[in-house]
């Protein structure tokens, strides 16, 4: 067997994640645990076709992440871009609102023609991560069409890239919904690790419930699997005295009308959480949460603080038995 | 009318060509003339699809060269390519026989759509050469799909493509067809530019006969209107003292059995011909000939070159009557 190639053994712990922020851990997670020991369920919420491309950008923050190919400087995208395409697309008259950078664009484009083959979205993924050398599971929460909704203050119904990228944010939002979940199927090797009673943790990665863990467990079996899962589920929080690390958490929070708070987000997870990770600056909301609490410091600058944040949160989810979580 | 808007009135100086050698005398054509005096005839028949994309190199290439955005240290391609795209895409297990660069890729990406747009290639064309800030006619020969087709000495039939990139050049040729000719329309402004009673001249450019200039002379139309076209049309040789300046078409003529000098290649413009511009070296094939030669240094090597080499031609077309063409 290739290094590259994902063993049959199952991994021991799972990570959800969106994009930018949950990635970070995740990479915390992949740098701390052994080769494979790691499976990360990826939002498609924010997937969508554009130029007749299949563009999934949180599997692929997660793939440039764990591959140490992201881009530092920018916060986002592949390493080394470089940005003729766009550049003599806009010039011809081509759409130029969401930016692609030339060797992203490859992905997206091999994605494409993957698909157009037959393939689903999930061993497409898995073909790309073990291009990228990456040793975790990586599977996209399901390989049917899942999309993130934002609805307006101003009665619109916006898909997520044109709510974010289009434009940047700025409408007040009132709700948001998850357009195929209902029809939509769960990775099967997801709904698996989550059954596997030999399954060590599960960590919910500090990204925006609303956007990127929410349109995970909108996926019908997700939820009821996490509900009944016997190893802790760990949630780390995205938001930082008051602040989200990064991206619009805060505002949609305020515009809903919730605290901008550790414990809202904890909220959308209360029918199957374990414990709650939230950073010591807010060590005084440990109190009024219904789980355990674990405080550290969850602002991850370097991958010093990366790999520090995942051993603590493995240590954390560890001392929470079973027993505990059924009493808790 | 905007600068880069195709005047009414029609233009005086028709040129036909192929890629890279036609481009080079289009460009001293380009230069020596007023705006929109000239128009460009373009080979079609390298045209493929590859990736979904419609790549059209001819079409391409002239546009790249009369814009000064031909590479000059390739020679071929986008001044200040990358190739981020096809690094990425050869890693995911994607084709990479065929070099894509970066910012070339948006030029076929946006063809495709506006291809499937409804948009003709002619009228696709005409827009990026305005995109382009170019001030010339470009005119594909046909809307329609022509496909030069190599028939090689060990029985097969190859695209353009696969035998001049994929392959090198390396089969023996027995033949060409250009498949979809019979049912092609020519581009209609070609065909009236031909039938212009105030048309100046017809250059027929440095390029392969077999690859760039009779894939056009194959639709039906177009070589009827070259041989009762009023003006003269005059050919320059892409041989030189024996040599093609580049690309295989030496190899091709001697593989078929004929003699590898310019007579050979004016051969096949002889129903139309008036006039034949040979190399200084090749001088003495001036009387072999049956039109009037011109002889003059043909070698393109600085844009210099290219203007000398484009007035010359031009005054020897001038300086051919209809009278001699008639009896020449």
């Amino acid at each position: 067997m290739s290094a590259l190639q994902a063993p049959s053994t199952p991994p021991t712990v799972l990570a959800l994640s969106g994009g930018i922020g949950g990635a970070k851990l995740a990479l915390g997670l992949y740098r701390v645990l052994a080769p494979w020991e790691l499976a990360v369920a990826i939002n498609t919420g924010d997937d969508f076709t554009h130029l007749g491309l299949h563009i999934a950008p949180d599997v692929d923050t997660v793939m440039y992440t764990l591959a140490g190919e992201n881009n530092t400087e920018l916060g986002w995208g592949r390493i080394g871009e470089s940005w003729n395409f766009m550049q003599q697309f806009s010039r011809l008259g081509g759409e130029d609102w969401f930016n692609l950078g030339d060797g992203d664009l490859a992905v997206h484009m091999r994605r494409r023609q993957l698909l157009d083959d037959g393939l689903g979205l999930g061993a497409i993924t898995s073909r790309f991560y073990a291009s990228f050398g990456i040793q975790a599971h990586a599977w996209p929460a399901s390989d049917d069409p899942v999309r993130t909704m934002i609805a307006t203050a101003d009665g619109r119904r916006l898909p997520f890239q044109n709510y974010f990228v289009g434009e940047k944010c700025a409408p007040e939002v009132r709700g948001f919904s998850y357009v195929g979940a209902d029809h939509a199927s769960p990775n099967a090797e997801l709904i698996a690790a989550l059954n596997d009673g030999n399954l060590r943790a599960v960590v919910i990665c500090p990204s925006n419930p609303f956007v990127s863990i929410n349109p995970i467990l909108a996926i019908p079996g997700v939820r009821d699997a996490l509900r009944s899962c016997r190893a802790p589920v760990v949630a780390v929080s995205p938001i930082v005295g008051g602040a989200a690390i990064k991206g619009p958490l805060v505002k949609m929070m305020t515009e809903l009308g919730q605290s901008a708070n550790a414990r809202s987000v904890f909220d959308n997870y209360r029918d199957f959480l374990s414990g709650a990770v939230i950073d010591s600056v807010d060590m005084d909301l440990a109190e009024s949460l219904d789980v355990p609490a674990f405080v550290a410091p969850t602002v991850m600058k370097d991958i010093t603080d990366r790999e520090n944040l995942a051993r603590a949160v493995l240590d954390f989810a560890d001392g929470l038995s079973i027993d505990v979580r059924e009493t808790g």
